[in-house]
């Protein structure tokens, strides 16, 4: 059974790096078309994709992501959002009362939209073409928003750079499966338990080369310090509380 | 370029009815373990998958998933939970201070969790097996985490049900990608678009039963009036609200 998994899930790398060649719009058209065949609540496929191509309106996008080169330098950036503009306004001409302005609805198109985005990125991996989760979409939701002109009861929720690679990128690491995986109730951790999860990560070279670049003592702190620092995380949780009220939810 | 598309995107189906075949451990554990080379939040993995094979741990778990078919018959439950537990716990014994109880770092979880999900689908999907999200979990992630001992800052997300097909099931429907691709910037729909954009949908033989089932003169109602009715929604919401906030973020 197992040589029916096929050797792109455990070899897929996030490539950060395009080259000049163009990403056909028809090819792309049809992979996302694909990619809507993955499943979605109850049907109502809570989501919209906007395709940035133009020169001007990537500029305009950029410092939302924060100018990460992984998004300059992609000829296409996809911004996928949880959208229930699309079925709201179904509702309304259909004689329907929708009560969708709520957590649970946001949730489930939030739900349905990162599924739809990360089956693209399996179709789109495995023709061939490269991506990169910006990782940056939900801090800037609202410029975003401004950007690509979204209305009320549309949030944008994951943003993707696509093009073909240029270039060679790594397989990342994972922790091993027993890490995450818990049989029939959830076994907390122990401190030792910890430690072995994460201790291959540890002695990774990079990850030294990492610790010791950021002047920290330990991997991490490079996380809570530098990368994900909490002032950020409850800076940019603020903004969002406030734009998916301001967008309807 | 089309023809590197895997014919399984366009014509997979979700299962609700599974055979008596075992669902191997082994196999599946290989597969989950392939699963989290999906791409993943600053290579953080911040979730965690518990499973249920155990008749009476699936049996308390099913009122929560309203003991829906697809779940009652399932030999395999899997519940995906956004889990900030263990990385904190890894921050704790390597003098970090985390900052993660927040809005930001709950929605990394989230999107974490759900790519590793639909990662999952697909590998499980292309080997053969059923899967069919439940689409519940978010409604009664208290009891799902009480059943299941989730300690503080760990939240289910998506549960599966997991089995080998009975019978057949058939491919679902989906709108045009013309309605929910949009070039540069969005552009909103004019009465007559989303119309033509659900025009097929309701035209279906199974749409017109199902509204005719449920006494309703539009297909929409169904949505609003039965299946996501606003007080449901707004409901869960709020247990959903206490539930986050109960389990520290």
């Amino acid at each position: 059974m197992i040589d029916k998994i096929d050797k792109y899930f455990t070899t897929r790398r996030t490539v950060r790096s395009f080259s000049d060649r163009i990403v056909d719009p028809e090819m792309l058209r049809t992979m996302l078309e694909a990619a809507s065949h993955a499943p979605t609540t109850g049907n109502m496929q809570l989501y919209s994709v906007i395709v940035t191509r133009e020169p001007e309106r990537k500029a305009a996008l950029m410092p939302a992501h924060f100018s990460q080169p992984a998004a300059v330098n992609a000829p296409v950036i996809l911004t996928f959002c949880a959208d229930f503009n699309r079925f709201v306004k179904w509702c309304k001409v259909s004689d329907a009362e929708p009560g969708f302005d709520n957590l649970q609805s946001l949730l489930s198109a939030i739900l349905d939209t990162t599924i739809f985005a990360q089956q693209f990125v399996t179709i789109a991996e495995q023709a061939g073409l490269g991506t990169c989760y910006l990782g940056t979409t939900t801090y800037n939701a609202d410029k975003i928003g401004e950007v690509l002109a979204l209305p009320k009861r549309v949030v944008p929720i994951v943003s993707l750079s696509v093009g073909w690679p240029a270039g060679d990128s790594e397989v990342s690491d994972r922790i091993s499966a027993e890490a995450f995986i818990h049989d029939e109730v959830y076994k907390d951790y122990t401190d030792e338990a910890i430690r072995a999860a994460y201790a291959e990560k540890e002695a990774r070279d990079d990850s030294r080369a990492f610790v010791a670049e950021n002047g920290k003592t330990t991997l991490a702190q490079v996380f809570t310090d530098v990368r994900y620092p909490r002032s950020s995380n409850e800076q940019f949780s603020e903004v969002f509380r406030e734009y998916i009220h301001h967008q309807g939810f």
